[in-house]
């Protein structure tokens, strides 16, 4: 079984001339003195990094030292550009997934695609849906909401409609995230307070706003192992238990949660066992968040101390997340 | 050790008029033809409760049913009155203390009194407690927010800096959440759903905030077992160990947790074995959520389920919260 990271993320070395229509957050790279990269939004500067966001040989090197197999592939979360127009959206789209597909092209045992799609539209993210999966792509990633809509709201049907018809994966990762207002100290805890709490609410979208149970072949899988999701079912169906109108609403909360997968992007093996009891052990995959500075380092040796046996532990590898992203068709 | 319940309500049987000073959300009770209750707040019906909310004799007797040998008495939550002025919010609050002490005076072994203080006005806030102290009181219930901002933003040191001084445990429940924005479906998921998450930055904030670095020999306890907190703490360690900006805001954040006490009121036993892991046997204790829907039905037989032997089992029960109550003064 090999082993699969399916949380990383890719950036293109460059972009292109902001068209006519667009923005003020339309991304480019600046290269700095020293020889790094920094990728802009507008005038912003967003996140200084290097050529592992791009560069075949580099990367499938790190992944060797670390015992990754196989690695996902999916854009940096900010390039998804759910607040551009959708047409600008697409631009920004089709140029990181080129990237994503010439990465595949150059490397196609180690890496699989997942993409980017113009959820803001979601009749023209099907379309562009469509086209990766006929470029051979896994699936896409999404935002934990989009625009502040989170994915289980009905607006995104037709996007889901499409993704289990095609049978694409679609993995939610935190992003710009809510209660921001409620963070004391330097702003970049926003980063380790409020992105398990949108992926949270994203999961309890998705169960909530019966996503599955419209579609029941979709195959979705949460950033950061669900984030703050455990922490919150056990009231969640404690709630369902005693209230005939939820129990209209949606179906039993815990059974719906073991359909999903996650990562097990928490740093923290207690946790890990926690939720290998709540979600299941088939359904929890390796994520890495590689080439960033979140990343968890050594990622097979992490899951090893869990202890497991061999069927449970290749599950955990690669398994899982073979079954997520339908590497057998 | 008598077993001990920190997380259960009252609420005055009657209110009086409002003041001509306020306003559009004063409590009062509205008796219907079935005998229950309705508590109002302006032209808003509530909660439908009974006289379990303010009856000695009927509470004492369930109690005893359910093992229960003391309750440390709290204000329902929204009668907190943080969104009137603070003029107002103190009526408020003297009636329902008032009721706290008069319970507290008819059974003076059955019950212990949290109190409520206009958290909107913390020098307000601070002498209000003050006379709280001198009733008797152990400490007070503030919300999970005041108005939006978290109990770690530096504005409230003034109220903290009196608790510490008094020596008053202070219990942080959820209120108003955040992120209602997030929720798909019937509006009463916010309960399930949002209070874990209001609570899980509450936590967050009073670590980044320092509150416990600047008044070291403060009590502070969180319903809802923390909320989310716990499945926040590791990717925040991650962050802080990794980030000497971080290091220099806020000391390490699962050493400060551990000092912080969690009710146990989250209706699942692997969910507590994690927390029990996460904050340690002597920051947990007993919390029911009596006499409300959500309240969890024989909590000492749920304890039991852990399996613990006498220290620790005791320590659940009521050892913990004797010492955050700081019952033997």
């Amino acid at each position: 079984m090999p082993v699969i990271d399916v949380h990383n993320h890719v950036v293109p070395e460059g972009f292109p001339e902001s068209p006519p229509s667009c923005c003020e957050k339309w991304p480019s790279m600046k290269l700095r003195p020293d020889g790094k990269s920094v990728v802009m939004f507008g005038a912003k500067e967003f996140r200084v990094l290097d050529s592992r966001c791009w560069d075949v040989a580099r990367r499938t090197a790190d992944m060797d030292k670390e015992q990754i197999d196989v690695q996902a592939l999916s854009p940096m979360p900010e390039l998804l550009s759910y607040w551009m127009s959708a047409d600008d959206a697409v631009a920004v789209g089709r140029h990181a997934n080129g990237l994503i597909g010439e990465m595949v092209a150059k490397a196609p045992r180690r890496f699989v695609g997942l993409g980017m799609v113009p959820m803001q539209d979601p009749q023209l993210a099907a379309k562009e849906l469509s086209a990766l999966r006929s470029a051979g792509f896994a699936g896409v990633e999404i935002g934990s909401n989009i625009n502040g809509k989170p994915p289980g709201d009905p607006f995104f049907d037709p996007f889901f409609a499409e993704a289990e018809r095609l049978d694409m994966a679609v993995f939610v990762h935190a992003l710009h995230p809510v209660g921001t207002d409620r963070v004391v100290g330097p702003h970049r805890l926003v980063t380790y307070l409020n992105f398990p709490v949108d992926t949270g609410f994203a999961v309890a979208s998705m169960i909530t706003g019966r996503t599955l149970e419209k579609f029941p072949k979709l195959r979705v899988a949460f950033s950061h192992g669900g984030g703050t999701f455990a922490a919150i079912l056990p009231r969640l169906a404690m709630g369902w238990n005693g209230n005939a109108e939820l129990q209209k609403s949606f179906a039993e909360p815990v059974k719906t949660a073991r359909r999903f997968y996650y990562d097990n992007l928490i740093y923290d093996i207690d946790l890990l066992r926690h939720l290998l009891k709540v979600f299941g052990s088939s359904q929890i995959f390796l994520g890495t968040d590689y080439p960033f500075d979140a990343r968890q380092k050594f990622p097979v040796e992490f899951l090893d101390q869990l202890g497991l046996g061999a069927p449970e532990a290749d599950a955990l590898r690669g398994g899982n997340a073979a079954a997520f992203l339908n590497l057998s068709r």
